[in-house]
């Protein structure tokens, strides 16, 4: 980092809040991906004028910005390949404004998810998507990578939430985007462009969310299926009654398989498990979403199929969903856990291809994931130390996209697409599509400054 | 038109797709709003190869496009400000594909929404936004518009419905945009950029939607309020209470006295009315909100609440809903339906501060509106022959928009920008956010051929 530089950015967010010791640049050298590489400093600033002046800054002098959260990103998206100033955003937590009768809320982009939850739990509130990292991501990452979690099927991913944002733009301006109103038809929808931008777009400091009413009555169901075509039928099934659940989990069977040698629970020797809930105002509203479902599990042949009565019973169903992804990390030293997402019919399809492919390179996994809006996440335990086992990570990875997106599917369902999928867009996007999504990063970032070389763009 | 423009229009789409007869310009001049300007022709294309060639065409002799479904807008926003060609889509009406397992429907854009209800009804599903030209606008508008109606606050938008669109670029280039998941988070938010864009930015030409089931069980009541303050204290509990209703309409004290005066309706002079309708897939479900709304009414002194009993009670109760419009429309010879909308927590306040700035210029006028999502419709009653009233209007609906702005809202909820509010967008977009709305206009439109003259681009 030039000294000149340096001196700029302390003068802007204090000697402090900018960082450039061994300890800083290795710490923000990568996130939860395996992708790693420094930047030249790590700067935290504190509010909106700030990130206007380092903008500034790195726009004159052609500096690369890397926004940040929690780094919790599975894909690489906060990885300074290019070098340059990552841009903590975690001093920027304020819950600025919580308005119930307005169903909103005004944060800054470093919020912790659980944080907000906590704020809004008291009111009965809640903001829905929930991603499996809750407790630790930042809302700013959430927005940024369009994060979704267990509940999407009914309620949707974090793009359906947020009504408006403030943006430093490349060049330092900053803007508003969006409406404090639960509705707005008035201008481009700049807010959303900005949703599942990763930084790339402008640096987002602050988010106006939309909150939702928490369900009052929970039903949470476990079936067993023999055969997965079955367990497909049942799913195909829940669609066609028109039950939306809000949890509609898929276990395949190689999930099942490390789950019975590895863990202490008693699972019989199965090809899937699916777990769902559902939820209303009333017990009466959710159990009659859940009687129909289990009707359904029954007639496509489940070999058990229990509705929770107690909460320790809940908790018990729940057990092989929660411990999957642990118990199958043990295989190896390394995992990745990748997000594909296909329409919801072909999610049986997509289990059996999978398994199909990725068994032969002899590298172990599980599938498992959200059947109710055919989000799955296949994840691969391989030995980052063995190139081979490298090679065959990333050639079963590679599969893995194909397949998606030969069955109409999507290389992403919530994790973005960072480094990790960026070689891959081509797949899902046609030429156009890209064209255009270039001319976008050129139109708001004609430096390629703001977390350049992402997104395949 | 010049003759070599009209051989090669007739070229792409046959002679009897391409009419510039003085009654088919003066047809094409106008849509429901007050505003007129003739095309040099309109043409029908069936496909999108053929919009295509039309774009590649106009783009080179920079001639204006203004892509057009059943003309219903409310704004201007596709008549024809700078002459050039309308693209009616009427003729692009398939329903191509529905997908009840998958949730989604594949259309063109010139389906008429009607024709999708009816499509979808069997299976139990609907298309939920249901503006209130349900009957004749087709979804390319309702896409271009992102347009609403009285279910938003439960169900909300458009936008919300848009999985992915084939959209013809400028130039004649055509492109996917989004998915057919329901979840995605691979690249920019092309898809939402469009949604909204009123033709601006691209020729809609087949949309995949959303769809989702139809609701079972449907509770609705109606309450009367001596006090419109009691009324907005009702709103405020509702939304605390965590119950989000299906249908919150409020009618304030000119719509009522209108009412009163106009048709063969026994209401009694009072404040404000208020409808709802809450749904579930049980009578439980939807009785429990109903019945906790109808307390916090009774809790805030409503001089009457009832709960429908029956179908035809429930007709009874929407009457006065349903007939506000076109009973204050006889007032005068013309009348303007405006679409502001401010958070919840304001729509009392925006109430009495547009009744007390309106009445100063002498207009009647009635107020109505979705108080669930903050929507409100003033309606101001005018003779368009007379200029001083035209003036008055003028004067009125521009302090409409001051007022919702004031208030932390936006110019239109569900109708979009049109001509009709593009000299406002100031009042809610700060100069950056318009900066940057031109900057996509100029990447996507460079010689500015789509819908010129639209949105205060």
């Amino acid at each position: 980092m030039r000294e000149e530089i340096r001196k700029a950015l302390q003068e802007i967010v204090g000697a402090k809040n900018c960082r450039d010791q061994l300890i800083d640049l290795v710490s923000y050298s990568y996130d939860a991906s395996d992708h790693a590489k420094r930047p030249e400093c790590a700067v935290f600033p504190s509010n909106t004028k700030q990130v206007s002046r380092i903008m500034e800054l790195a726009n004159k002098h052609r500096i690369p910005v890397i926004p940040r959260g929690a780094g919790t990103s599975l894909t690489g998206s906060v990885v300074p390949v290019m070098g340059g100033i990552v841009l903590d955003l975690c001093k920027m937590n304020r819950i600025i404004d919580v308005r119930i009768a307005d169903r909103l809320a005004v944060v800054e982009p470093g919020v912790v998810y659980g944080q907000m939850e906590k704020e809004l739990a008291p009111h009965g509130f809640f903001f829905p998507p929930d991603p499996a990292s809750s407790q630790v991501c930042t809302l700013g990452g959430n927005v940024a990578t369009n994060a979704g979690g267990m509940r999407g099927a009914k309620y949707g991913v974090t793009r359906d939430y947020v009504l408006g944002l403030e943006v430093v733009l490349a060049d330092g301006r900053v803007m508003r985007t969006g409406t404090r109103c639960m509705k707005s038809a008035s201008g481009y929808d700049l807010t959303r462009l900005f949703v599942g931008s990763e930084g790339t777009l402008g640096v987002i400091t602050e988010i106006t969310l939309k909150i939702s009413p928490m369900p009052k009555a929970v039903k949470t169901a476990l079936a067993h299926f023999e055969s997965l075509e079955d367990a497909g039928k049942s799913v195909t099934d829940i669609m066609h009654s028109g039950i939306i659940p809000s949890v509609l989990e898929i276990l395949d069977e190689n999930t099942i398989g490390v789950l019975r040698e590895r863990a202490a629970m008693n699972i019989p020797d199965i090809r899937a498990m699916i777990l769902v809930e559902t939820d209303g105002y009333t017990d009466g509203e959710a159990s009659f979403q859940m009687d129909k479902i289990v009707e359904i599990f029954n007639r496509h042949g489940a070999s058990f199929a229990k509705i929770a009565k107690t909460a320790e019973e809940t908790e018990e169903l729940w057990q092989a969903r929660k411990s999957a992804g642990s118990v199958a990390a043990q295989l190896r030293p390394n995992n990745v856990s990748e997000d594909v997402t296909v329409p919801m019919s072909k999610v049986p399809e997509l289990l059996t291809r999978i398994s199909d492919t990725v068994r032969r390179y002899g590298l172990p996994f599980v599938i498992f994931g959200h059947a109710g809006d055919g989000n799955l996440h296949p994840r691969i335990m391989y030995d980052k130390s063995d190139p081979e086992q490298v090679e065959a990570l990333e050639r079963a990875v590679e599969d893995i996209f194909k397949l998606a997106c030969d069955l109409g599917g999507t290389l992403t369902g919530e994790h973005g697409v960072g480094l990790a999928k960026a070689p891959f867009m081509h797949l899902e996007h046609d030429p156009v599509a890209m064209q255009t999504m270039k001319a976008l990063k050129e139109t708001f970032d004609p430096n390629n400054i703001l977390n350049p070389g992402k997104m395949g763009l």
